[in-house]
Order: structure tokens, then sequence, then C-alpha cells
């Protein structure tokens, strides 16, 4: 019999991801069948990602494999109490490629001065050369595999790299510091900081009032990691002190960030609409196919979610 | 006796160069008199920069055996009859590492939209992903010591780079054309062009009014080289068909730029105020205390011009 491979992640999505899916399954020699609706005891696999039409109770899955996030993040399922099935979150290398563009190009935009040259074209010439990249550290809050692969690209074009999770972690090329402690050494140091943490209740406000006043004045803070990463009044406090010179945020709390939220409107934050790193169907796909072949094998499924750590 | 080493970059320069040069030539181990004036006929070495106090005739320094260049271009001082001595350009690793950061953060900026994004920060949450940068062809015209740096800077971030050069040359990870026809192919397929190459005359408005409209409509363009590479005129045509969808120019024919010049003015022209790249006497002071070292010691010079070709 066929394996039923349920795709979850919303009517919008589905027609992005029905050729990629049919396409990586043939590549990967799998013959399931992969469907938008079907009887919930039917199905081997779910592709899900939130906002999609998946039930929010798993428990009627009852011969269900694995549960495949088609995103990174994974914090809106990891909680649900219904499910039991093994939880696998999207590494995707085109996602990664994405996140290391928009951040290498963020964090050279705050080290090159880009925005000040944009609003200076008024005829006036006044060369003033930034420092170079090896005198400017950037702290990358968050080693996983999107912290670690723009940390070594960060630190290929000549930034040092403060790299801190909140476990102990070694990354060649990277300074890697841990807990609170390493935290808090990191900030001090740090011009640009860069948040790349997983939502967890334990990465809840990571920058807050405190670890925000560590930072050296006019400090540069880039977040396409999680809208919860960061205390939004904090930020507030530590832009209009001059702590921090400048936030780029591509994540918020709530999204769409809604048209009356003060950071629209802030002369020193920029809103992205998070674009820092999409799910691309086309690489992606490959991604869930490898994962389905593993599980039809026998083999250990990848990127398999630790419930307690929450990713 | 001690050689005698004329440093002929301006007064303005010396207090930013005596300490360093000072500090290379006693780790090169060279016992030398650094003066910033001299009898001709006493001078060893010439380091030299444009607009500095050197006189325009160097026939009276009669054992001068090498005019050292503070800057990357000669363009100035090559054509100059009288300068019969070796000349060498500057190879300054802070300077080539300069120009990787600047190429490398306009290359995203154009390449991620980030003006678009700066300029939508209106509470409307338009998520519009870019393509990733492996979709994104980079022509980069000049392949000396600035533009291979740039070129593999942008290889490694997943650009899809052609790197042209007038003469044939071969650089790994790097789709090598030359000449007019392969001018011609590199255009034809660029979404981003960067200008790297030297002023000569063969080079002087590569980019012209046939040449621009080989690219992509909208292609970007970033010019950190040399202000004679590009046809001003042809370039502000290109940009009004939108053949050109913006320009990023770092140098210009007159500089510093009038204040009533036309590019200043224009919506989708950035001008930057010849930041790009600029000698650091910290690291170029041991460039330059080498080349010394070498002559003193009878080996061959270092990135000796080539008179014919003008670099």
């Amino acid at each position: 019999m066929k394996p039923v491979i349920l795709f979850a992640g919303g009517v919008t999505r589905w027609p992005h991801w029905e050729g990629p899916l049919r396409a990586a399954l043939h590549d990967a020699q799998i013959d399931a069948d992969l469907v938008t609706t079907a009887a919930p005891e039917t199905v081997d696999y779910i592709l899900y990602a939130p906002g999609g039409d998946t039930p929010p109770d798993f428990t009627p899955f009852t011969r269900c494999k694995a549960v495949l996030s088609l995103w990174a993040g994974v914090e809106r399922i990891v909680g649900n109490p219904t499910l039991t099935q093994p939880l696998c979150r999207m590494v995707d290398p085109g996602l990664t490629q994405g996140m290391v563009e928009y951040v290498t190009g963020h964090v050279l935009r705050a080290h090159l001065g880009i925005d000040a040259l944009l609003s200076s074209q008024n005829g006036r010439w006044n060369p003033v050369v930034p420092p170079l990249a090896s005198e400017r550290p950037v702290a990358m809050l968050g080693l996983g595999a999107l912290g670690t692969a723009c940390a070594k690209a960060l630190a290929g074009l000549g930034f040092p790299v403060l790299g801190w999770s909140r476990r102990a972690r070694d990354v060649s090329g990277i300074a890697c510091l841990h807990g609170d402690a390493g935290l808090r050494a990191a900030l001090r140091q740090a011009q640009i900081v860069v948040t790349l943490l997983p939502s967890t209740p334990e990465t809840e406000n990571t920058l807050n009032a405190e670890t925000l006043s560590l930072l050296p004045r006019g400090a540069a803070l880039i977040n396409p990691g999680r809208g919860t990463l960061i205390d939004d009044d904090a930020l507030l406090a530590a832009l209009a002190s001059g702590r921090v010179g400048h936030a780029t945020l591509d994540v918020f709390r709530v999204e769409p960030l809604p048209p009356d939220h003060p950071f629209w409107a802030h002369p020193r934050i920029t809103v992205t609409p998070h674009v820092a790193a999409d799910t691309r169907p086309s690489s992606a796909a490959h991604a869930l196919a490898e994962n389905i072949r593993r599980s039809l094998a026998g083999e250990a499924l990848l990127h398999v979610v630790d419930r307690t750590a929450g990713y």
C-alpha cells in the first residue's frame, strides 16, 4: 500500500508546493499518495505549516510516523499535547542561504553606514571611510543551522564574530560563548548584534533592559530570528537613550506588524516584513522527501525537534 | 650611507603616515632617513601620491631607484615622461579588504532591494522575498588585485560571477571572459555590474551607450573603480530609459563631484564620496617597506607598473 502524505500547509501554499513535492518524491523514488485531504487514520506523514488547515488535534492520526514542518521555527506546534509523533524542523539549504544573504547584507549596511550615505545626497562631499570589518565585532546570538551559517559568512568577510548559544557549542573560526555570563561578555563587545535564536520560553526577552544596557553605545541590532527574543519596550527605550543606534527587525510578536505599531514610524527602526528567509519549495521539497525516504527505509529522521528544549 | 626615502604624499597626509612608516621600516630592519624634503640627487626612494608636493619633474632624482605610489590607481603619474624609474602600484591588504566590504555591501544592497525596504516604512506589510544570490549574475569588470578579491567574495556568497578583463585571465571559481566579445557576453547576463578597471586610454568609457544597451533591463551598476570607465551622459540616458535601474558611484571625472552635478539629485543614483577603499597607512606602510627592503637586497620589486598598459 502506498504511503499517504498529507500536505497540511494551507490551500494558498499548495500551488507553490505541489510541483516541487511531486518532483522531489519522484527523484527520491518514493511512490506515495500526496494529498491535501485524507481520513486521519490513513495518513503516514503530515507536512505542516502554521496558519494552514491542519486540525490542531493530532490524536486521530494514529498511523502517522512523523510531522514534518515546512518552517524552521516550530514554536507554534511544539507545545501541542496531541502531537506525539516525531516532529522535524525544516532545514532547507535555500532558507539558510537566504538568511545568510539577508544577515550579511544588513550587517554590511550597518557597518558601511549605507543609510547615512543614502540620506546625504545633498551635494556635500564628505569622505568618511568606515573602519575595516576586522575592527567591528559582531555578536551572533544563536548557533543553530542558520546562526552558524551566518556567523561563518561574516567571519569570512573579516568580522570578528562572537557566537553565543544557551548551551555550549563549538564552531570553527568563531569565538563561542554560552550561558548567561557568555551572553554578557558578547554584548559588551558587540557593535552589531544579530539574533537568530529559536523562540522558546528560555529565549523570550533575551534582549531586555538589562542586557541591552551592556552594549557599546550606538550598537546596531538586527533581528531576523523571532519577535519574542526582544522586549519591545526595552528596545524603544534603548533607542531613545542612544544605547542602540539602529534596529532592523524582520520578525514581530504580531505579524503582520499592525500599521499603527510605533516601530513603523520610528526613524531608527527599519521594519522588513518577514522576508529574511523563506522556505523555498524547490529546495525544501528535497529535504522533506529525504526524511520520508529515511522513515520508509527505517533510518533515523533528520532534524527531529527536542520537545524539552522546544526546538 | 643610509638610504634616503622622500615622502612626497603631501603635507596633510604626512602626520597620518609618519608613525606607521617609521614602524614598518623598523620592523623590516631598514635603517633609512625618512624625510619630507631633500636635495633631489640624494633621494633613493620616493613615496608618491597625487595632490602632494612632488615636483612633476622627476629628472633631477638621479639616484632614485623606485617611485612607490601610495595609491592603487597610478593614472595621474604613469604618463609623466620624466618618470624613468620603476613605478610601483600600492597593493595594500587594508585597501583590498575595504574594497571587498564596499562592493559586497552594495551588491547585497541591490540584490536584497534594501533601498526599497528603507523607503517603504509606511505600515504596509508587503512581503516580497528576493531571489537567491545564485539566481543573480554579477559582472565584475576588472580582475586585478581588487576585482579578483571582490569576485571571490561574491562567489563565496553564492552569486554567479562573470569576471571580465581586457587580457585573458584565469581566476578559480569565476567564469572569466576577456576582449570585446567577452565584455558583451558578460553585460548581456549581468543583473549587477561592478567596474574595477584601471583608468587607461583603453578602458575609458568601457560602459557607453552601446555597451549599456546590452544589459538586462533594470540592471544595477556599481562603480568604485575610476570615473573615466563610464560615459556619464550615456549612463544618464540608460537610467532614463530604465535599462539601468540604479547606479552607485564612488568615483568621478572631477572630484569632489561639484555640488550642482546632476548625479547628486538623481533619484536613482547614489553618490558615495570616494570612500570605497582607502589606503590604510597601518597596513600600506608594510607594503612600502617590503618593496624598499627588496630593492636594497637586490630582489625584484612587487607590483611594478607596466608603462605600455598604463597600470
